[in-house]
């Protein structure tokens, strides 16, 4: 459900060096290599590179190219743990509402293994934990939330226990009735159980009580807090419909948000960006394409369509 | 620091495999073989028992031995982060005040990696996370503790923030003087800074405040919370003396706590066994080896004598 395209057969790992090399003056020869090569491939381009040149290749994109442009090919050439850990940190840093987003919608919708990684790669480039952070810089009921999400090992398999999902559902139904304890057994079940378990959970829970969970947490559309919530819930049960959300919200209205556009298209192009396209033309009856093609320019919007899986050269 | 002793040169893996499969009536061979192999070297022998005889060498075990010495031999013969889930999951299902102890051993004296390493085994054995188990059995103030205690994968580098462990010693010496929010500043520098940044700011506490931080946490002797906060800190930045304390209490006292004086030599005879028993002594002014001789007896005692270093055959 990728929508990355990379050609049969492949181009030699130095042939892609020496073509970048010679190509930073050439923006559409750098989409026309790096948009078409996956994680490992990108990653064995950045070593070799660093092997011929004694240069990163990154540092040396960096210093060529600027702009929505220069963040998405940074972010994309980025192994994606690596880019995980940065965006992470770069939301801390911003510490804004908006950086809350940020940071569920990486421990949510990645593999478990790829949220440790991403753990790891915050050490090693950062000195301290993720977790850390996120508990430094938080306070109250989205600490709460977020500090066990980001430090979330769930398990991943397919083994669903229906007897847990019937009593949690009761228990969340119940809590979030009482508005308990800033809803701390909703956070607990959130935030540990694997995300099969999950969605057996509120599966049972509209199945009993009639309502979607998250219609339940709307009492106060003005409260940030449930806002978060439900929009944990969202990411973890319905990634496709959360990033579509994203990307809807971050071309609809004045301007654009090219942050958010490109974070999804960058981080999903390898993983379900195909679902996410069908997901957007569902619910906007256009395609994403079109609109991307109305609300960006040049190079930038030529590295998006190319991560959507579009050839231009 | 170890204590375990490892014979030069080490006999093959077949050969053991092949000692330990007449061996089953005779405790002495198998504490020979076993209790002087490390972690790797008891790995290959599972493995290379199982490939030749078809069987798992720890269930033979565990069909021919019993009582503490079959519980020792069966938790010794475990590779670390395997003994570390069973134990973990053990506790949890016994769910009594000791679990929380153990639960917190298992979080606190290992390193980041193995910490994870024990919830991937987890996971494969129990289909479900270490955390959730945890989040699920346990309430309160012991949850708020215990869960991002073994969710943590601190940073583990030596950098020290010096500003940091300053301003961060004045906040918990305002939040415990006002015992503010269950002490959720607290917990949360318990659970997230690294042992390190940890040690500096409990420095600085005694520093400016002229106390250990821990007697200022004695407030109400009785408090179950406050004692299991004081341990967490004892074996965060103080192993040794943590370890040394639980040896002594399965000691002293009516009876032998075979389970904690197991644990504690199983899991750290292949780490820092040495400074423990040095602390003992220190601590009692008599050998760990002489009060484990007066309060064990048997293959138990000599399984134990044999992981602190003795050679019995």
């Amino acid at each position: 459900m990728a929508t990355l395209t990379v050609p049969h057969p492949l181009p030699p790992v130095d042939d892609d060096c020496e073509r970048l090399r010679k190509a930073f003056q050439d923006e559409a020869a750098i989409i026309s290599i790096l948009a078409h090569r996956n994680a490992n491939q990108r990653s064995s381009i950045r070593q070799t590179y660093f092997e011929t040149y004694g240069e990163d290749l990154l540092k040396a994109l960096d210093s060529e190219l600027s702009g929505d442009f220069g963040r998405a090919v940074h972010l994309w050439t980025l192994h994606p743990a690596e880019r995980d850990a940065l965006v992470a940190y770069e939301a801390i840093r911003k510490n804004t509402t908006s950086s809350y987003y940020v940071l569920l919608e990486i421990a949510s919708a990645r593999t478990s293994r790829e949220l440790f990684q991403a753990r790891e790669n915050y050490h090693a480039r950062f000195k301290r934990s993720l977790e850390e952070d996120v508990a430094h810089h938080t306070t109250g009921d989205f600490r709460k939330l977020l500090v066990p999400l980001v430090s979330a090992y769930r398990y991943d398999g397919p083994e669903v226990n229906m007897g847990l999902a019937n009593s949690e559902a009761i228990i969340l139904h119940e809590k979030i009735l009482e508005k308990a304890d800033n809803h701390e057994e909703l956070i607990r079940i959130l935030t540990t159980r694997s995300k099969a378990q999950l969605s057996a959970t509120l599966n049972h829970y509209k199945d009993q009580f009639g309502n979607n969970i998250n219609k339940d947490l709307k009492t106060d559309p003005k409260d940030d807090f449930l806002a978060l919530l439900r929009t944990t819930i969202k990411c973890l049960t319905s990634p496709e419909k959360y990033f579509e959300k994203v990307v809807r919200f971050s071309i609809k209205g004045l301007g654009t948000d090219e942050e958010a556009l490109t974070r999804v298209v960058v981080t999903r192009a390898e993983v379900d960006m195909k679902r996410v396209i069908e997901e957007y033309y569902r619910r906007n009856s256009v395609p994403l394409e079109t609109d991307i093609k109305g609300d960006t320019s040049g190079d930038y919007e030529r590295m998006l369509l190319a991560l959507l899986g579009h050839h231009n050269g």
